[in-house]
């Protein structure tokens, strides 16, 4: 299928450009009978919304969501989900100078000799404010889970050249990095400041947990579960690396090392990030992204025009110095739209599986 | 679609156990006109043949792969090509030890869960002998971007602690490890001759590089060729993590620092990997994939059996004590089958397209 | 992918219930640099529209179109082109009598069983509303289509027991039964003022025709031409049949008869309807469509409720008693949709094959 | 996905042609558990051999077929069944006289165009020969769907002018026409000499039924229940048209006469052929299929060789002079593996669904 689709029974198809007249998204497959509102899929949208913090884009936008159909008498119906946003904050003229340039390490060299024509205004499909739809499809996929007792939470690991320990998923909504460490606050908020008084950006790594997944989900071997996580994950702008579970770290470990034994109380440990062979373990399921410094920085840059002409070309507009800061719910979405499919197609062809071995949990 | 098919226009689809009585695959949406006989294939099948090196399974299969349609008069007439290789070398009674055991962090324990019955012997479809049918199938692929200038080839740039810095592609391919670097052999072979004396496996990196791809390649938002390239290269066997150009190493940068500058005499450098917007630049495309130690060693573990009784697990069964060192030809396998198929994803539909901006190379 | 999405390359999917808030529609894959605008997309959306015709619902929908995405400054981006229609006109306690019953040959029984839950407005998605995106995006996949001098035309060939021959083009969409053969009006007006009377309703017959497809186009062997424009027509409410070219006379003939002879001045006749194999010969595209007499009619039948207890259904609200009537443009539209989508797929793998052998028109 | 596998969940790919080595398909996602051997699918493939019939292709093949995976100790395991059978009758040389001429009404003249090359001997890809694995494949569907109460069985309706009314299952499998009156065979067998002596083919009707079908079935509104059977049928060869219960009858009816209606004790009647609103309503699933003559018939016709010229063609090799008489094996397959797609399908999305309503059958 064509590449705005994702999934393949729990699938969503998505449309809209940053400065065009909305975004919209269709949310197919999603089983029936689920309680569903807006204000569902809000909570997870003000979390990415642009504009709530002094470290993300001024852009202004609401991104107020609007249910067209799939949903009757507040539950889901079983037909698609048509979902709407607006774009309401366009300033389209401030992108007028970058219409015959390319942006150094943007999307627009590309999409020109793809396309042959591309909506320059605020890099149009491939700006950053397309994923305000995979965070509404995912908050449906979350709720889909949630009824199976499994919840998706993320956090920023690394800013830069800052570490950021997990120590509590308590407050880690509650502060603009998605720190899950309280005590790192001051030192993130420092280094964003001395970052806009650079005129730079910076990269940043972000950790995707999944908890009560059950062992079984995943379809091997193509559409092995981490697989289809790496997929999900690395299409997300900016991104440029996945790990499952220990990752490139397992490069320089040993079979010794690496393998997580179990025993009846439990596996001991959770090298492989809770998938095995493709399939999830029943262990939590682990996964970190890297997300590349923005390429939009004021900081003037060579690059050539339309006509192969060099250019020094500086990004005005408003940007996210640290595209990474909005990312975690982000994130969390895809890996929640990878699982719910994966449990629906699980289901098809495996509903009637039943095994006596009991399901192992982590061991203390 | 079910989980042994990969692509949407240029696709395949693949069967087969470790011990069963064969391998198949069907590559479907090749072009027509292009020559190709069983020998394309059989170089790359030789090159990730067990049985080679003595720091590989000692397993002998000759990998003899049979066209049995798709191809008519040495040329490919667009229908499906059909390929088969028959198992020879099974020695399945290794594995009644462990029939009703977990090994740990093998597949075993998350199949059982799955589908509540499972083909014990060497791993089943979980066996890395699965792969052999992806070389085939990218064999094909290559020769259809070899048509259009494109070559995609790999090395192996870390083993368990050692990094193998690129030197040459000469010789890659004459050596086992894939190192693109002679000097590094003895210490490679040393380590792998205390490995084997440890009775334990390690892990390793692989890096891939596809040369010659032209812009356009990759179809943006979810089907992005990056994506695309994480959810091939993390479907095989062993791989945690897969990174596009700097990776992981962008978490770090800033963004004047990652940003590849354009001229006219072309890009300034390749932090991107060839990838902007998930479509390709016309700059080499590279990843970079983490393979884990593998779980199948003779040193004893702690484990379950499908009762949920602990017990000790060995396993013996002829296996890799490094499965990075026959994981560069299926890497670079998984990349080809990704491009040919954007490829005519690309063609399909921007056939018509012409843009007088000239393509850049990578400046000096 | 799920039920909401057609086609691979060129894919539409669609969401929206007959009394919900609104249609929307998401075309993906569409060629960049083709000329676009809401103009183009309304006049086969008025063509369908309800509340047109005393023959027809009187529903009165505007059936007012928004682009939302892929078109900038006039042109498709190559992006997915975003549709909307807003539902102005529901009167949705016309259905409240319903709710726990389910209409004969309608199918609320079925979507109750299914799903659990349904929206009963109207028939919600299950209503003949949601064939007002297929014709917008048959519109777009029109134009894509029209680039190549392809058109696709259809017209009523039959209604109830009224055959009615095909005279000309000229003035089909001119009269409200797209009938071709202007002398037949009077006597279909009679016939649709009788039904009325009689509280009932009747099938048709429309018949489909694609001019100027050049030979190539459909993927033997599952993907077929024929086979995925059966899919796609089957797909349309009320359809109870699908032919292509000779359809069902087929039966009856003997092989000299049927075959399409071939002469250097062209093809001596078209018996196969344009597809031989499964893939176009060059000639015209000819399908034929049987579409049942609509189920919501206010003569009483016996039927059951929710609880399995007998009642007796009257359908009110405001419906078509020949749903074949507004159907002509929902059949060229998913005519047009799959030809798109198999023009795109055919340069996607064959886009460099060239033969000498001429193409065959038709003989005169 | 490429045009050789069908199915989203249940899937089949399949490769071959009719000279070529032999045949392979990959059924992937066959739930786990089944009971399965060779014979199981040896019976559905001796029903379709040819060989076996004075009225069919003299060409002898065994028809063997081989498991190669999925299957351990006599059960599915989940994983993708791999098929071979290997072609033992060539007899290539027959074709030798056609290599650069297009049989009239075959599929020569459109691979010819489409692919720039084609495989003359027996047809190729488009030989009825590639419907054998069709055949194998379905003779998993129906284990699957046999667990499930689920039978499709088939017979044919008409052969060229003749009728032949339903009797009775009984015998059906046991003449070469799929008769299910036993007092038509004498007519049939003396129409079918004459033909023979008339050097021409004839079309013929054939008629599938499937019992036991759940209500729910089908994924609206794309992918229907109708209308993947009809795309599913329609991909056999030499199908012209595919109707769902009443058919082509249905434009003739009115809404009174045509409507199932429904009473505590069952469905009154069954016009719509089991499917309403494109979902299974519990009633039999009801389809008829229309084959044409067959194109490979010994008196000349006309056509045109690859260089354009005007050439007159006589086919010769072994063909069927009616393909519908082995055609109802190969409908059945169709249909039930449609079937066992959609019971996938359906289980994924609504697992947990339960309503109290009652389900209805059939009124005596």
């Amino acid at each position: 299928m064509s590449g705005n689709t994702l999934g393949t029974l729990f699938t969503v198809t998505t449309s809209g450009e940053s400065h065009g007249p909305g975004l919209m998204a269709i949310v197919d497959g999603c089983p029936p009978g689920l309680e569903l509102c807006e204000a569902d899929l809000q909570v997870d949208l003000d979390r990415r919304r642009p504009g709530t913090s002094k470290h993300a884009t001024q852009r202004q936008e609401p991104d107020q969501v609007e249910i067209l159909s799939g949903v009757f008498e507040g539950r889901t119906t079983g037909c698609p989900i048509g979902l709407l946003i607006r774009n309401t904050d366009q300033k389209s003229k401030d992108y007028s100078a970058i219409k015959d340039q390319f942006r150094p390490a943007h999307a627009d060299y590309t999409y020109h000799h793809k396309y042959g024509i591309r909506d320059y205004r605020g890099g149009g499909r491939s700006s950053a404010r397309e994923t305000a739809m995979r965070v509404a499809a995912g908050a449906i996929a979350r709720k889909v889970l949630a009824a199976e007792g499994i919840r998706v939470r993320g956090y920023m690991s690394q800013l830069g050249p800052i570490e950021i320990p997990f120590k509590s998923w308590d407050g880690v909504y509650d502060n603009p990095f998605f720190s899950a460490d309280p005590d790192k606050l001051p030192e993130l908020e420092a280094y964003m400041e001395q970052l806009r008084r650079d005129q730079d950006s910076v990269g940043a790594k972000i950790t995707v947990v999944a908890d009560g997944v059950p062992p079984g989900l995943g379809e091997p071997v193509f559409d092995r579960l981490d697989a289809d996580l790496a997929h999900a994950l690395m299409s997300i702008n900016a991104v440029k690396g996945v790990e499952i579970g220990d990752g490139f770290a397992c490069v320089a470990q040993r079979g010794t090392q690496h393998r997580d034994e179990m025993t009846p109380q439990g596996f001991v440990s959770n090298h492989a990030g809770g998938v095995l062979g493709g399939i999830s373990s029943g262990q939590p399921i682990i996964a970190h992204l890297a997300l590349k410094p923005t390429s939009s920085i004021t900081t003037p840059g060579r690059s050539i025009d339309v006509h192969g002409n060099p250019v020094e070309v500086i990004t005005r507009g408003r940007h996210d110095p640290c595209v990474g800061i909005r990312a975690t719910p982000i994130a969390e979405a895809m890996m929640a739209l990878v699982l719910a499919d994966h449990l629906l197609r699980h289901r098809g062809q495996n509903a009637g599986v039943r095994v006596s071995t009991p399901v192992l949990g982590q061991c203390d």
